[in-house]
């Protein structure tokens, strides 16, 4: 029986920049039951998926004792190391942040995703207060004394759309990357961003391994490799195609 | 906002014979919304796919809160009748059965299967035994002075394979559907049987409105109105349907 520490270990491994691990997301214990048979090498939730998945709108909206509950079935049904979509925390306070953290490890979790927007209108919080929120969050890993993967998203990108985007928002991006790394965070996630220029950009002066999240937009998989990205994730594209093909057969079947 | 017993109305009244109910079954919040806006006029559960979807499997193993809370969400997300899969009832005694309904009714449902069969081996209840559950719950119903659904499942024709389906099982097949009818049973359901001459013989003779589960082996939607049928489930094919484009898809994303 592999470990917690192990398994948090080899999902820090998985993160090689220029050969990035995929994250095909989960949303339950069965649809991460088939990713992993699909060859996956971790499992990651996607918020908006559980949510929907569970008839609630995403942004902390889900109860958070069903998404943890939900992340426990999907660890007790997994071999694979299992990172936990945490939202903003589901609170402001850094003691609310590390005790989401403290459930999150106790179902089984060894990473989470923690976002550094207000969960009612998407707003940036200040980078301060926000690398506070990480600083609390490692404090409780180190606590119990496991492996954790914090990789710490900015919504930097997703105050405006793709055509708004600059350098100037990347240089922003990367100021938070250096406080939120030097608050205790092992990854950066920057969902939102498509341009190939502004994605290297990122990837080469990032001091933690930098994750995107790919979309219609987005380069190939391929390109985002030699762009130097670490980790890709689908976010709720899995989801959807998944209901996608429900619905397709439903109408045939329902016509 | 339509009541309980308005919607259990509507329920009863979409079985015509001839003219039948298409089912394409629901196994979350989620699922349930996409096939309620593909235009299904009623949702019900199989409960093979909400048990593998929660990780569990199937026969009683997903634990009956769980089960039941799936159900109450649903229920919250769709103006649609609602009817739910209790299995063999979550228990043997009448008094077990009476509670799983009273559960049921407590979070929306308007109607439920129950079947026949032991979830241990999918071996045959005694017709009587099984009768005085029905009655059970009907008195549960009655008692709560709401309208509700009782799909009786008969297992007769999941005893063996379809080759070896006969007369003699149709004819089994209808002195249980005769004796759950007494007992208070609103609808017959018939899983596994196929073959057209044995579907028209149930239909033709049965007290109830009788439902078929499609699958490959089935004849068309068509075919199974112009037999008699009142109601078709799809059981878990919808959940497969859905699962096959998400495994399709995470392939080609994870090779």
């Amino acid at each position: 029986m592999i470990t917690q520490i192990e398994k948090a270990q080899q999902f820090h491994a998985l993160h090689i920049k220029g050969a990035p691990l995929v994250l095909f997301n989960a949303w339950d214990a069965g649809s991460a039951k088939e990713i992993e048979k699909a060859g996956a090498k971790a499992i990651a939730t996607g918020s908006w998926s559980v949510a929907t998945a569970y008839g609630f709108d995403d942004g902390e909206k889900l109860p958070f004792d069903l998404a943890i509950a939900n992340i426990q079935r999907i660890a007790q049904n997994t071999q694979l190391p299992v990172s936990m979509d945490l939202e903003s925390g589901y609170g402001d306070a850094p003691e609310q942040v590390a005790n989401a953290v403290a459930a999150a490890i106790q179902a089984g979790a060894i990473g989470c995703n923690i976002e550094d927007s207000f969960p009612a209108d998407g707003s940036l919080r200040d980078v301060h207060a926000h690398a506070a929120r990480i600083k609390a969050m490692r404090a409780e890993v180190d606590a119990r004394k496991v492996n954790f993967f914090i990789n710490a998203r900015t919504d930097v990108f997703f105050q405006s759309g793709a055509d708004t985007h600059n350098m100037a928002m990347v240089d922003a991006c990367l100021q938070r990357a250096e406080i939120y790394a030097r608050a205790g965070a092992n990854g950066l996630f920057v969902p939102g961003v498509v341009a190939d220029e502004l994605i290297a950009a990122i990837a080469a002066r990032s001091p933690l391994p930098v994750n995107v999240m790919v979309s219609q937009a987005t380069p190939t998989r391929a390109r985002l490799a030699e762009l130097g990205v670490a980790r890709i994730s689908y976010g709720p594209g899995p989801y959807r195609i998944a209901m996608k093909a429900l619905i397709d057969a439903a109408k045939s079947a329902l016509q």
